[in-house]
């Protein structure tokens, strides 16, 4: 699906939000404190007077704050959610007033180990200091206020950004009406952990993350980065999407290929090819110590862990909740999204649920919209 | 489960054969040769007076000559397939002689790139030609016919070995009584295939891996080994068997962690410490080149695409067939299984198959042998 005038928002910019903070800083979960917050945003829609439109929209582990429309006429593409924000959409910015930012330790205008850190005037690197899921949330706590925002009539996520919307229903009760967490849950499983091991195991594993402090360099992990991001993308796909879209089937004999003893080991299966694809993408737009901090805080996520039980962690939450499972989602299974869905109803709260079919994945959020 | 004196073969060494071959050496189906094969091999039972009672075992990807007994008294752990192999076991040595050998490619005594080239006096490296299913049979052959047999009661493989299976009896019709293919299938999935092609990508992409050629550095890409071995362990359990055994569990604080950058990005899971004693144990024992070989055959196996169906593969096939699915197994699913048996039966085969409860996953065919 491709926008078109009529449903689409059109040219937005990214804005960035200086967040004002105490002598402090911006504290984190940790205990160590940010001494500066800037966070990249983009608006759609119109600001209803009451302010009672709102709809916050939570990052993904790698999406940024351009979400729907185009930054500028000659971009190829459009925001990574456009299929879903726009006029007359499943996010209807003719109602909504929308607000994404791009997530706290990210690369894409939000403070993040690729800022610069004012008390060396160098990039953060190896001295950013571990983020929670708790602490993204807070820093869009701040962006909601900087916009003079006070009430949410919804709060959007898929993935990780559907682990935000869940840890907002708790962290600031009643703040919002309406909660919408799509093919997430309140942990990661031990096979997806595991992934996640494996993948910064990948990442600073190699030479040049330089222990996280790359950026003088010229040059960061990008062979570690792209691996790391191959894996991702297979827990992003069902096995049966992966088989009808590739199969076995390979791309034509490449007489330029051979050129070093790798190449030897590359197959001509278009799987390879799309993982390639996939990777070399990724390094172009992604910082490696980002995609480090932002899994940790998924993985480091548990609900029940923290609170002893699901329905103990959903005790004080206010509003209605959506939960979305997709049907072939094996990176998030739909068993997690009933496990957050029947926690809340035993906690009293006010619960729709549905499993989606979606041969396509976990990403099918993403991609199959309609 | 242990072996006890009782049902454990007992000592056994490993023999080296070295296979006698003609001027042109031993020929490969990508039309190169290698001008010298030795396979490392071990024997179990006692051959009967009619020679009619041999059975191969075949190797799994990484899997050894060693397959039951011990090496030496002292060796804390039997052969890989000890609780399959022995004295009234599954396969039963007071019944059968058992050949094992270590596969063509390999690391444990079978000519592989970490072998002395004759040409060059050093190790292969990035000399060693590619090697394929077809050709890791064909030195099988090589080695039963050096050990005077010329018919086989079974040949049984799980795994790569299932593949190796299936190829014998294609290959050399009739030459065995009956075959035993569990847990595998006639081709890798396009999902097996990507975690196959990130696990080379990952080993070609560590710096000392030096293009094959590190045999004399001292030093091989050990991190990038252990990385792509983590990669495969995830393969080899189920989701439910990661959730059962690690779940979200942490262990204990480590004062003495948190040394280098590196360390602060490893969490405290004992999914992660789990991965990171697999990785560890696999590169002390495992040569990545022989990593890189190995798997591409595997990935280029395609008994569909070489014959244009897998009931035309069979056509010429003789014996009976036992073909064994595990229930949890997502590297090769059960229905790859159901695939080549009803290939088999179509064409008009005598086929056992079943499908065994095997919530433990791929590896269960190693591991849950009761």
């Amino acid at each position: 699906m491709t926008d078109t005038n009529h449903n689409s928002i059109g040219i937005v910019q990214t804005q960035i939000a200086n967040i004002e903070l105490s002598t402090e800083g911006f504290k984190l979960e940790s205990g160590r404190s940010l001494p500066k917050l800037e966070i990249a945003y983009e608006t759609y829609g119109k600001l209803a007077p009451k302010r009672d439109n709102v709809l916050l929209v939570c990052n993904t582990l790698t999406s940024d704050a351009h979400a729907a429309g185009r930054n500028d006429p000659s971009d190829p593409k459009p925001g990574w959610w456009d299929d879903m924000i726009g006029p007359g959409k499943g996010i209807d910015t003719d109602y909504y007033y929308v607000i994404c930012s791009n997530i706290l330790g990210g690369c894409k205008g939000t403070t993040g180990p690729s800022s610069i850190n004012p008390a060396t005037c160098k990039a953060y690197g190896s001295e950013f200091p571990p983020i929670t899921i708790g602490d993204t949330v807070e820093a869009q706590r701040a962006l909601v206020t900087y916009l003079g925002v006070d009430r949410l009539a919804a709060i959007v996520g898929g993935s990780l950004g559907g682990m935000q919307v869940l840890e907002w229903s708790i962290r600031f009760p009643g703040m919002a009406d309406s909660y919408v967490c799509a093919a997430s849950g309140a942990s990661l499983s031990a096979q997806a952990l595991a992934f996640d091991v494996i993948g910064r195991g990948v990442v600073t594993s190699d030479p040049d993350w330089k222990q996280g402090d790359y950026y003088d360099a010229g040059r960061g992990p990008i062979a570690g980065l792209a691996e790391a991001r191959k894996i991702g993308h297979v827990t992003y796909l069902s096995s049966r999407l992966m088989s009808q879209k590739f199969g076995r089937e390979k791309k034509a004999e490449d007489s330029s290929a051979n050129c070093d003893a790798a190449d030897g080991f590359r197959t001509r299966f278009q799987v390879e090819s799309y993982l390639d694809y996939q990777g070399k993408k990724f390094v172009d737009r992604f910082d490696a110590n980002s995609y480090l901090h932002i899994t940790r805080a998924a993985d480091e996520y548990d609900l029940k862990d923290k609170f002893g039980s699901l329905e103990n962690a959903f005790a004080s939450a206010k509003g209605k909740f959506l939960v979305v499972a997709l049907s072939g989602d094996w990176l998030f299974p739909p068993e997690q999204s009933t496990e957050v869905a029947s926690a809340l109803i035993r906690a009293g709260k006010k619960v729709s649920s549905c499993r989606l079919d979606a041969p396509y994945g976990h990403d099918a959020f993403l991609v199959e919209i309609e």
